[in-house]
């Protein structure tokens, strides 16, 4: 494994090895004295041209924790604000002998493009409306602490399916860990062309969020409503939204009514009464913030097994 | 003592404790090689809504200095621009399992509220108009160091005390030290409440800048006036606000005339010329960078308090 | 040596000294394990008041490398914002007890001034259209792995001389070095005064830049041009400027012609397809990547050699 840059290029194997190694960071992080001295010498760049907290600040944990050099780039304040090619930047960043290149971009393909420019390992912290592979392994791993084999496992994905990077890599990391897949959305959110992927996947589709609570899901995993989409008229009021696909409190009723063991993930930042009410985001069944704290062991693992030296099989 | 909001919460004995612990890290600030391992392994989040350069620096150094991982967040580029709530940010941050949060925020009781939504620790890096406890705890470090004990010695704050969180922490901390307090502000800038607490606390209140000059004070604490309140009508004009409340060079004679051995303090930053002259800021009376010096040391003691173990009574 | 400040302060001495430590870090930075204990307890301030990637970023990993404390402050969101004197903004800095502060910043000479105010050592990273020597030493050593000695070898820095602090630095060190320095640009790019300037040091001038790469230079330097001069009237458009002064396809066939062993470097960012072609930046005697490598290496020398301690001669 060199770069990390799409959920589909992750085996089973890579996926269950990934995570067996994440277990093992979760339990350095529960740790008085968080600090290993594994990447001591490797140098890793956050290189995010899209704001960011949680994934940002997350990576750059992950690699302290592993005594790794983090150095943080902008995209404002960076030379590609001074009309430099996203090429030239990054074999800028690489020919400093940097290990690894952790990137965030809003163009779809960015990661990709950037791994075939340089020596660097790099991973997609999330390119455009495309994928966010560490998100999908520490959601995998988040309702795994609690569900248990997600094999055969029904999971629900909901909301705005078209602009999102994290239900891409979800519903292919999912699939690849054996789970049965309802993705959930408004006809205008269906992005185009999922019909055949869905049948290809085989993944559900749907705009009934009603009838897929009620058949008893064991994780139903809700998506950020983007509030720049509500002018795009994708949908027509936040209010409409809610009623046909915001989690509400009637909802969460619904579906701990069908399966008391249900499980609530949101990759965050949530937007409490929108697409998810406060009853749902703080009830005993969310992992908001499990996900969060899975999150920098997942990532750890990520760096990890891309930097830690050869004799680790990969 | 698990956090740092309020200098109230900070008994006597707590502050000489502290003060103590800032001495010696204040030898270490002076070493050729200044490292620590005592917070090896310890994350020290710097999450800063306001611009700050001191205070985030000296935070940031200090946990440094002791081997702790320190990480920036600012608002902005954080997930609160994309509407997130406050508690759902620093419940994000804390769910990472860092050790602690300093924080500034906007608004009064931002640090209070903080810390009773996480398991970190919390210090309070400055709340709106409310407080800034390390900036008390440095500015008594510095008068002792140059006056010895504050007991009974007399000290004016002079200037906006209505928006300052500086005077606020300040008048705290002192009257915890036994000094008397003088605080010297035009009535428009005289917080609404101030004369009960006054009362109670044994705080003297005037606008006769020159009176309390003439009296010698053994310290002069001159507070930055924002600009932006300019037009807020709490002064005509700056040019007035100096002729009554700024520390002018007429005014230093006057200071050192009636006590040869006051001292200036302020906490930046300073617009000379305006709450002071150029004469008093570069004054050998001036103690305005020990109080800088002394910031790191102070945060460094703080941060050990926090986070350096059980072993530590506290 | 306690600041870096202008390369005209390097003997010829000192510069090979600076660029034999440099390639002795240049190993290290080929290593798996990138870690000097060398700057273990010393602090770095990245001190930058103008945008920047590269240069940041270099000084950062190399500080890192050594093991020193880094920490970046930008003008944005510093006290600077808030109405403080530069002066004020470092002495603040300086209080901290920090040992090295490299600062970019608009003003011509700020770095020296800054020099006058502080303890630490200063490092000028860019000062306005002044100077930039740590830019300087990195060609030079970049040059001198692909060429050899400098001593009699012609070089050419082609462009934007006016605003260039790229071209002040790379002229004296080159100089310094024994190197024959022809430049190339614009009458409207010549600086005032260039002429006593070129009659003392021996610098040839010129417009001509088809005459110059037709005698065979040994390597060409272009500078960035900077787009926002084009509103100013320096020339007329783009395309022109291309004409007359772009190292454009045909002109790469010239060079390489005239000396098949010529080699290209540019400071980055580049503009494709104005000052450089893609031919050109692309090329295998294009050395504009080994410029960053060296970047670091030198930037190491430098930091070493400033804070590593009093054994060291310099």
């Amino acid at each position: 494994m060199r770069h990390l840059l799409s959920s589909a290029d992750l085996t089973r194997d890579d996926v269950r090895m990934l995570l067996a190694t994440a277990a093992e960071m979760h339990e350095v992080q529960r740790r008085d004295v968080k600090k290993l001295p594994t990447l001591r010498g490797r140098t890793v760049i956050n290189l995010f041209f899209e704001d960011s907290t949680r994934t940002r600040s997350s990576f750059e944990i992950a690699g302290k924790w592993m005594s790794a050099d983090t150095i943080n780039i902008t995209g404002k304040g960076s030379s590609t604000s001074k009309g430099e090619s996203l090429r030239d930047t990054v074999m800028t960043i690489d020919a400093m002998s940097v290990d690894c290149v952790v990137i965030r971009h809003m163009a779809s393909g960015a990661a990709q493009q950037v791994s075939q420019w340089v020596d660097a390992s790099v991973v997609n912290a999330g390119d455009g409306t495309h994928e966010h592979p560490t998100q999908a392994l520490l959601d995998a791993y988040t309702m795994e602490q609690r569900l248990g084999s997600l094999e055969g496992r029904k999971v629900a994905i909901v909301g705005d399916l078209t602009h999102s990077r994290v239900f891409r890599s979800n519903a292919i990391t999912l699939r690849t860990l054996g789970a049965d897949v309802t993705l959930v959305a408004p006809p205008t959110l269906m992005p185009s062309g999922i019909g055949s992927w869905a049948a290809a996947d085989g993944l559900t589709l749907t705009d009934d969020l009603d009838a897929v609570l009620a058949d008893g899901p064991d994780a139903v995993m809700m998506l950020r409503v983007q509030r720049e989409r509500m002018s795009g008229g994708f949908f027509p009021t936040p209010r409409e939204y809610t009623v046909g696909f915001g989690l509400t409190r009637d909802r969460l009723r619904a579906l701990t009514a069908a399966n008391p063991g249900a499980v609530i993930c949101h990759p965050g930042p949530m937007n409490r009464g929108l697409e998810i009410s406060a009853d749902a985001a703080d009830a005993a069944q969310s992992l908001v913030l499990n996900q969060v704290s899975a999150g920098v062991a997942v990532r750890m693992a990520v760096l990890y097994h891309l930097l830690a030296g050869e004799e680790v099989a990969a």
